[in-house]
């Protein structure tokens, strides 16, 4: 299933995934379920640490695997328990400006009948960020994950 | 007094005002007093929409002399009552990019002894920005403001 993105910055992933709002949203808040499904496999994530409230640091560190991190720092700004998380690479801390704005992410977990309707968003400052992280692999990157998320969340 | 700047991605204005944080907070936040101290005379703030909350609208309208109108849209991130003050132009409302991130204002209103320790810094993603925000007219144009906002306190 696909949802249209709203406008020309934005990149779309949705997901019905066969588990209730609760455990998704668990699985995108608590540090060690999250290091389970964040990166596609063979890459892991080897930090994961949740501050989650608005201004609060969330700071993932994907590896590799010829073992080289990749730090991805951000600030949460919108936290909406079992339903909604907002956080932007803006920052790298509240309210450290970040060396480029790229993107804010925008997770929506819908309940639908015990499942989850569950919808990514990624929404750029520009159409040339929008398209670079298309090229990057957007689609086929998130999509790997959540099925990673999917996976785990039904044996939760 | 003058407060140094922790990088150079930031402008700092401080003041020392007579009356203590909860008014200078009100001031800050209630749209009927926002509008009297907001804009320096003889521009006026012909609209304040304060929508006081992470993730809610803060939408000011300047007036030129002329009548000509200057919207400036933004987005609180943080808000700690009579204490801090957090927005920014990144978005024109929640989480809507805005065409151009410029800059994040971060606000404290700090008690000394019945009087208010009040820091304005503004915050840019880019040195160049910070530099054309300073050559803009920053100190001169929010001291103006904070001047009108101690008057104003002053009277409550």
């Amino acid at each position: 299933m696909s949802i249209k993105p709203t406008s020309n910055l934005e990149l779309v992933l949705t997901r019905i995934i066969d588990a209730p709002p609760e455990k998704v949203f668990r699985a995108w808040t608590e540090p060690e379920l999250l290091k389970q499904w964040f990166a596609p496999k063979p890459w892991t994530t080897s930090v994961a640490e949740v501050d989650l409230r608005p201004g609060g640091s969330n700071l993932i560190v994907m590896r590799s695997p010829e073992g080289e991190e990749f730090p991805n720092p951000g600030v949460y700004l919108e936290v909406v328990k079992n339903k909604k998380l907002v956080f932007t690479d803006a920052y790298t801390s509240a309210w450290v400006p970040a060396e480029k704005p790229f993107f804010t992410a925008v997770i929506t977990f819908n309940d639908e009948g015990g499942k989850t309707k569950y919808t990514a968003r990624a929404i750029h400052w520009t159409v040339a960020d929008r398209q670079k992280h298309e090229e990057m692999g957007f689609h086929e990157g998130w999509g790997i994950c959540a099925d990673q998320l999917a996976e785990l969340v039904k044996l939760m």
